[in-house]
């Protein structure tokens, strides 16, 4: 496996990226090619002890900054490391592709550079959760703030074939978010959406509504990515809050902080199942090749699993198994 | 003040309107009138020691079904306590009104027998929900599915005018549900209802993602009833299934159990404040008279809750609020 990795993506690069590439070739022996200003590259990577030597560097000039309009992937920043790791995948020069830059770009060059997959419509965000029982998918969260029905199903069947294939869920159950249970609830666009989810061959299990999200009860929900994105972040920020607002309350006192010593362990081994980095990021599904959207804050474990991540979704032939349901 | 009640609406109607009429009645000193077969309340208030001596009784025969498809309220279910409840609003015999019934029928009902305020283009069914710091109102939160710019803006206007009111907040943070903090994320409907919000009067502090819903930055949080309903159920719902996944972990063993048992007095008073039945329920904001929407699974507690709501709702003139600021 050749493992593509923008350097210059996310919160903490390139000292993230460049960490999780060397440890990602450690303890899975993939090659992954470094992309972006080689300079850079070298000089923190000797800063910080770090081995560069199975590992390949990919020149580009330029970043994508966040603030940057999307489309600027497709002209005015070419030579930016995010869109540079993206045509190596397009050309066939490695398997997969990572980046934890900016998404509104990654999606745009998905589409674009990479293109895709013929005959589906859209290529959503799909993100990887965790729940009350294991991980679930929540797929479009953001790619796409307005969809139609057609979309909608097609999001089910790549969701379906992703957690059939990367994450070992038989028979994925896949629902569809809204706000009530019936078949006519939703705008039109769900009630459509539900009739087209209902004749696909997939587990289709019905609606889903807010409160059943964490239950971890289904293994895909589909979503457009407008209230997808306010789910999947309004889910991280009532986790986080309340986790916050838990320790506050346990050390109020002396006898509480003691109490509480004796809780954290599990206590710990809770949030941590809680915690978004540990899945690494979310595919965007739909594209020709294996594109692979890693948390803007990661750190190099996030990297590191987001490259085998990454590596999973090239091996396990998602893409081909998505052509082949279509 | 007097507060016609819908004795039939709920999960545990009508045991838990009636003795929350009592409790109202007695902590509050509010006319009640109690709508609904009459012959069933009297004999469920004897057999639970009710005393109905200051509670009227106005005689509904029909019941509207939570399956009840939401617009029979206007015709085939004209005599039910929901519609009766509403009619004696409209026709100015009580000063607001309660149900824990349909919620898709108090709307249409609220939309149709009580009537809008004018120029408000859609009524918005308006949460009040704890938050890490205060309480906050997120609207619409299902009454409309799908909405227009100018609906958003008026929700952002009513929301404000009711937080001022009702719940005392000072000059109310009013912000958007959208997809990032940028004036142009979202769809077309969120960059528009963005300039309107603007250009009003109101303290307008723009975009809010899901993440930060809970943090209590902002009072009052403006939403299409679709992704409105998503997130005030996902806020719900994570509150507890991680209390249910953090009292797991606390009981694993005698050790945890003992230390959880000094812990315990704290966690049940933020417990407490995550819980939604505290507040009462959501007003309707945009008929021309006041009408609460109590939670379907409101016991008496949660009721008299709601009739206070709704007595302040009158009392502290939120409509002609309302009309004033239009």
């Amino acid at each position: 496996m050749r493992i593509a990795v923008d350097a210059f993506g996310g919160d903490n690069a390139p000292l993230a990226s460049i960490k999780g590439a060397e440890l990602a070739y450690k303890e899975y022996g993939y090659e992954i090619v470094l992309v972006g200003k080689r300079e850079e590259i070298n000089k923190v990577a000797f800063e910080n002890n770090i081995d560069l030597t199975n590992i390949t560097i990919e020149e580009a000039s330029d970043v994508i900054e966040i603030e940057d309009e999307p489309t600027k992937i497709l002209k005015e920043k070419r030579q930016s490391s995010m869109a540079k790791t993206l045509e190596l995948l397009a050309d066939g020069k490695v398997d997969a592709a990572v980046s934890a830059g900016s998404t509104g770009a990654l999606v745009v060059g998905g589409t674009f550079i990479v293109k895709r997959i013929k005959g589906i419509k859209r290529c959503a965000l799909a993100a990887v959760m965790p729940s009350k029982k294991d991980y679930i998918m929540m797929l479009d969260v953001g790619a796409n703030a307005e969809v139609k029905p057609e979309y909608l199903m097609q999001f089910g069947v790549m969701g379906k074939v992703y957690m059939e294939n990367v994450m070992n869920v038989k028979s994925p159950k896949v629902a569809l978010l809204n706000i009530g249970a019936e078949d006519c609830k939703g705008t039109e666009t769900q009630i459509e959406a539900y009739k087209l989810l209902k004749d696909t061959n997939i587990n289709f299990v019905g609606n889903i509504e807010g409160r059943d999200i964490m239950q971890g009860d289904v293994d895909v929900i589909v979503a457009d990515g407008f209230s997808g994105n306010v789910a999947l972040k309004t889910v991280e920020g009532v986790a986080s809050t309340l986790f916050s607002m838990i320790k506050q309350v346990m050390t109020k006192n002396a006898v509480t902080t003691l109490a509480a010593a004796i809780l954290k362990p599990s206590l710990k081994i809770l949030k941590n199942k809680m915690d978004y980095s540990a899945v690494g990021g979310a595919p965007l599904l739909g594209t020709k090749k294996p594109v692979f959207k890693a948390h803007g804050s990661s750190n190099e474990i996030a990297f590191k699993n987001a490259i085998q991540k990454a590596a999973l979704f090239a091996e396990n032939k998602v893409i081909e198994k998505i052509e082949g349901s279509l």
